[in-house]
Formats: C-alpha cells, structure tokens, sequence
C-alpha cells in the first residue's frame, strides 16, 4: 500500500518526519521549478511519500491554500499513484460541535468547499465540492480521533457567506487545503482521507489569527501523534476496505 | 517563442481552436488520468500550446474555477516551458469602469485574488495575489484591446467581501482562473497575460448567471477574434519585451 501525505506548513510537517523517520529528497521525481517539498519511507509494507508545499520564492512564507495544496497533490499522485492520499495540518474548530484546541478530526463522509459560489444548475454542486472521503471509522474508533467534516476555503477568517455554507454541512474542521488535495486525488482513482488539528476556534470569542499561532506548536503535536499512530494502524490494515 | 495558452471551458476555446488550425493532441504528455485536454499548432516562428481543463468525469460538466485552471497551467509549463502564458476566457465587466458586453481586456499591470483572506502579516499579501502581468500594452493599442485590472475569485456572485477587494484594485474583468494561472507561470519563470470577454456587468441590473448564458457565444466570437489578432502580433514581435 502506497500512502501520500500532503502537508502546508512546514512546522507542521516537522514532527511527523521525524517521528515517521522520513527522508529528505533532494531532487524529487517531479523535476519542475516548483517550491513543493518531498520525504520518503516507510512503515513495513506501507510505503510512505509526504510532500510539503514550500515556500513563496519571493517572501519566504509557507504556501498556503487550495492552489499550492492541489499543486502538491498534483505532483505527488502523478509521481507515486497512491492508494490513499491523506491532507494533514491544522483547522478552526466549533464549540458548537464538541471542539475544543488540539483535538484531532478524523475526516467522515465528505470533503467541501465553502466558498465557491455558482449559481448555475449543475456548476453549483461543483462549486460545492463534497468528494468523498475513505470510510476509516475503524481505525479512527481504535485510536480515538472523532469522526469530523471538513470544510475548504483560502480564508482565515468567517464571512457571512462562508459561514452559510460551513453550517449546512456541519463542519466540525474549517480549514483551508482538504477539498483542493481531494479533487485531485479522485482525479487519480485514489481514496482520500484528512487529519486535521484545532488551533483556534471558529464560535469562540478570539480572532483566528491570534489563537492560531498561540496553539500551533501544540496542535501540531497532537496531529503529529495522531498521523503516526494512523500510519502504524493502515500498515496493520495491509489494504483500505473496498 | 512559445505561448501557452490556458481556458476553462469548451466553448469558449472551440473558436479559437478553429481560427488558430490548432490540432487536438489525443495523448498529451502529462500521460496522467487528469481531464486537461491539449491542442496545438504554429504561426510562423511562434509555437502555441492549448490547453483546456476538460470536463468532470461525473457530470460532463466544464471544469471551472482555480483549481482547475493551477492543473491545467502546472501541466502545460510543465511540459511546454512556455516563454509567456496567456489565460483566455470571459469576466465580468463594470460600467463604472467603462466596461460592456462583449469588450475584450488585455490584462494590465497585476493580476489578483478577491476571495482570500488571510490576516496575518506577509500572509495577508500572499494570499491577494497581485501577481506580475507582462507589459504588451503596445499590442494592446495597435489591437484597440483596453487594458484592465483582472480579478479572480472562486465565485460568479458578488458578496460583500469580495466586492472590497474588487473595489480596492479597481478591477475590470471579475473572472475565476487568471490569477491562479498566473501563480503557476511564475513559479517557471515565464512571464504571464490575461484576455478576458466581458458576458456580464457585475454592477448591471441582471444575476451574472443569466447574461452569462445569454452573452456567451457573443463574447466569445469577440475572444476569439482578439486572441488571433493577438497571436498574430506576437508572432510578428518576435520576442517578449524585457
């Protein structure tokens, strides 16, 4: 079984090398002038690619977003043809549906946009997203991740509009890259699944850009806890249910 | 020199295709399960790539949007290392600003999101855009191609929001891939322009979804006509402006 990790932030990313003992790759098989990141390894019979966004060649920040996300996801099915493509990073969470900061949403169901907006019969349930997500439930019972919907838009922040669109689904996990790594992986016939962190909460009394960096390094602790135990767990599974 | 050329939908490219003689490549080399179909031909020294972002496997329906328009454009620099990248396609137009339907932009200074944000300084910037577009505005006035400010954004309404950041740059063409091509392009050093058909006034009397439809193959005939002009020109400049 062939697993793709696809990762934004770089100190996201951090402690799952480590800990999943990966492998930098200096000169990844994709060969193009991109800042996308590639490690290797693998667990047993699992064999493992992450790759990371990178960095803006200009300001030196980790791209973030829907655009290098289906970027990263791109070049890594086309390099790997993964069985199970897995989006791994942080999210807003909600109060409202049992969240609270560091706890870590395995996703269920489906995987939606909520701010594309297409006011055309057909085009709006594209605008929409709603890929399908793995049924993992098991492992996710097993190690106690809950179960959440994910949620995709390239804002940090909540718009009347966005907030609409993440109700009606019942987001449990607003964040911004899942939906992006998806369509792609659908694209390729793999299945797909995401690993999300909450780092600030959605209903909750502080704006998102303050909570998030006061709980990244904690957050991203936990997610990275929770993608290694999932690891160890698929390489026990030896194959994905049909 | 070599153009690549980058649009969404079917119909808006089919005249193009016609008028350029370009000839639809049946295995292009991207050589993976992706929708993005290619054609190609040559004017004189100029050798142009076409690419399309194909259809959802699902509902047959044309891929829209910047999801889209990033695979299309990675797939396309990827394989072609065009020297420019022109995304082609229809907008919104303002009469505010001069706009009607049917007129053709020829895009002028940066190229923008309007549905990003993210308010975290350097973040903040990454996630407008504001990308590069190559100065040909002597192309444009020989051809009688206004030049305009395009703006992309995810969605054909008009929240809020978006209308801030719309506003903001003074846009003139509202579309929905230029700036995610334009990231693309510049990741490969080539340089980037935009020709956006107006079908819909953003500040008219009618939702976008009806002028849309109603205009389409009006606007289109206008693009089609502008981008062989332009290509035509291209071809007899010989080379890119530093």
């Amino acid at each position: 079984m062939r697993l793709l990790i696809v990762m934004a932030m770089h100190a996201e990313a951090e402690p799952v090398i480590e800990r999943l003992d990966l492998e930098a790759v200096a000169n990844p098989p994709w060969a193009a002038p991109v800042p996308m990141r590639l490690w290797q390894g693998s667990l047993g019979s699992l064999e493992i690619d992450l790759v990371v966004n990178g960095v803006d060649p200009d300001s030196g920040l980790d791209l973030i977003g829907t655009q290098p996300a289906t970027a990263s996801a791109m070049l890594g099915c086309k390099a790997f043809k993964p069985d199970l493509v897995l989006s791994a990073g942080t999210c807003g969470g909600y109060h409202a549906r049992g969240g609270s900061i560091g706890k870590v949403y395995l996703a269920h169901d489906r995987v939606w946009f909520h701010d594309r907006r297409v006011a055309i019969p057909g085009f709006d349930q594209l605008a929409r997203g709603g890929y399908p997500v793995a049924d993992l439930a098991h492992i996710g019972s097993k190690l106690g991740l809950e179960p959440g919907i994910v949620s995709t838009g390239d804002s940090l922040d909540l718009s009347p509009e966005d907030n609409k669109r993440l109700e009606a689904v019942g987001a449990h996990a607003k964040e911004m890259e899942a939906a992006g790594v998806a369509w792609i992986a659908g694209l390729f016939g793999a299945r797909f699944t995401a690993l999300k962190a909450v780092t600030d909460m959605v209903d909750g009394q502080h704006p998102p850009e303050e909570e998030f960096f006061a709980n990244l390094k904690h957050a991203t602790a936990k997610l990275a806890d929770a993608l290694v135990r999932f690891v160890h767990e698929l390489e026990r599974m030896g194959d994905l249910p049909a």
